[in-house]
């Protein structure tokens, strides 16, 4: 069934019932081959070569490489640390050369800042883009991942966002090798252009690697443990690297210091290329990936992500200081 | 890696060098996740919107989807039993009002009338394709199911192929719900286009599932009496269909003798359309697909495609009696 095997569209709306503030049915819910489908299949179904995405700035790789496949021309709209400018949004929709299709946000620790938006702002948003009947495109990669504050409802469940669509997956909470992820619509219509689109893409996707998923997230209990032990893990490493931070960087430097999520975000000197330094690095023995590509248009070539969702508590500290003395020997 | 599993592309090539006429080196294999999957990259990476594809007609309907999905204009090329005819493909690359970018063919078995290309028709077709620079796409999902007669080299073993695109899959000899498919290029420069929409499309086919079928097909003597009990069991059913055929079927009706594959085509009688004929078939409780959406152009409604590789030898007769019956009630 190109729609997806039917036990995981019902588990899919239990399970965003249980954080996101609305239930779908499963009639409004499309299996992908991972996000990356979704985000294809999104930009192929809402966009024509030329008309205008907008998404925070910077943004989430994955989704460029989409975006711009289908040619699109990608906006980038001006956020601070509570996520998206109300005020920047519109400006942007007004200020668009050609029609904006789309509005792309990552509301929980964004790809690749960290960033939450508080509910406040999510609400601000929804109007902005309901004023201009502009379609959201909520994308939670790592909603579940919530190490400290409080759950704020999806964008999906405000009644301005009507025609909103939402996007999750199983990559960061089970396995991102299965490639398996979740469409929900508000209005089941958009599906009359999107499962079309998904059938000439790749028929289905596997039957197999579905009811894997289906087989591990139902079986509520043992789920339920394995994101705790996830969440546990990913705070310990989390807190590891913020400490870190605060022990080793040197002045001028700033940090995100995200809630939840897999990543957080570095500003450095204005003097400093990050990708400059990541050639330096190498022979260091770390990583982090620089923050150039992320950018919609500004690039500050200053910036750069850490992930500290992979490297065990007790390495950070190493990782980190030989960062910081990279950084001093560079400013 | 978005390119593959490299062992798995690296006995893909010893794979295809084993019947092909061709060794590829595993830079010139890109796992797809399916081979609907690589219909979809290929339509994009060569087709602008209004260009032209020509395919056999009638031709396989997942790549018909396919390549309407990149609003391409496709035109169907007139064949005969063995296969295309180089002179009507002359004149469909001649006449075509927009440009020619893409030649789509199933030469073993192909879907849905079961034909299969002789190795001078596959010469003369590549022949007249090299002359009008046009690239070959050549689709073999079946070649491996052959019950009878010759293996014949692929196209793409041939010199005139040069720029000629190989597609082979897992889903008819092991299983279509893992979507673990093969593109292989002639000329790996057309990588550079093909990876960064399958990038964008699904960042990679799934890890798990790409293992699994190397860990199957990897172990060449399971694999290979897989294949023999495949072969010898669809041989069966394919005999089984053809005598019953000849047993049943009313004066008027023609039909194809696949040497292998999974389907085969019946011509009704003029009068006949296959899709109210359909309705009737679901009362007497048996099945087949309609001709009419195969046809690119055309269309004749008196056709269908009856799959023999389903239904086990014993239960054919007595389909093949009721669906001869309906056709006798039509008359």
């Amino acid at each position: 069934v190109t729609e997806g095997f039917l036990p995981l569209r019902e588990w899919v709306c239990g399970h965003i019932a249980s954080f996101a503030g609305f239930r779908p049915t499963s009639e409004q819910v499309l299996i992908t081959t991972g996000s990356q489908q979704a985000l294809d299949l999104m930009a192929r179904a809402f966009v024509d070569p030329g008309d205008t995405v907008l998404a925070e700035n910077p943004a989430y790789f994955g989704a460029i490489q989409a975006f711009r496949a289908a040619e699109t021309k990608l906006v980038g709209v001006a956020s601070d640390a509570q996520g998206m400018l109300p005020g920047a949004l519109e400006e942007a929709i007004q200020s668009a050369c050609t029609p904006v299709k789309l509005l792309y946000l990552v509301p929980n620790f964004q790809n690749p800042t960290g960033a939450t938006m508080t509910m406040e702002r999510r609400r601000e948003i929804a109007h902005v883009a309901a004023r201009f009947d502009l379609p959201i495109f909520e994308d939670d990669p790592y909603g579940r991942l919530r190490f400290s504050g409080e759950e704020i409802p999806a964008i999906c469940s405000l009644p301005e966002a009507g025609t909103a669509t939402y996007l999750g997956t199983s990559s960061k909470i089970l396995a991102p090798g299965l490639r398996v992820a979740w469409l929900v619509v508000r209005d089941p219509s958009l599906f009359e252009k999107i499962v079309p689109l998904k059938q000439a893409s790749d028929l289905h996707t596997s039957a197999f690697t579905q009811q894997i998923v289906h087989g591990f997230v139902s079986d509520t209990t043992r789920f339920g443990s394995h994101l705790s032990a996830l969440i546990a893990a990913y705070r310990e490493r989390r807190d590891a690297m913020l400490a870190a931070l605060g022990d080793h960087m040197p002045e001028g430097c700033t940090w995100t210091r995200p809630d939840g999520g897999m990543f957080l975000w570095v500003t450095l000197p204005e003097s400093i290329d990050a990708t400059h330094l990541l050639q330096h690095a190498r022979a260091h023995k770390i990583a982090f990936v620089p923050g150039e590509p992320f950018w919609l248009d500004a690039p500050k070539r200053n910036t750069l992500r850490l992930n500290f969702s992979h490297t065990p508590a007790a390495k950070t500290g190493v990782g980190i200081a030989r960062l910081a003395a990279l950084i001093r020997g560079c400013s």
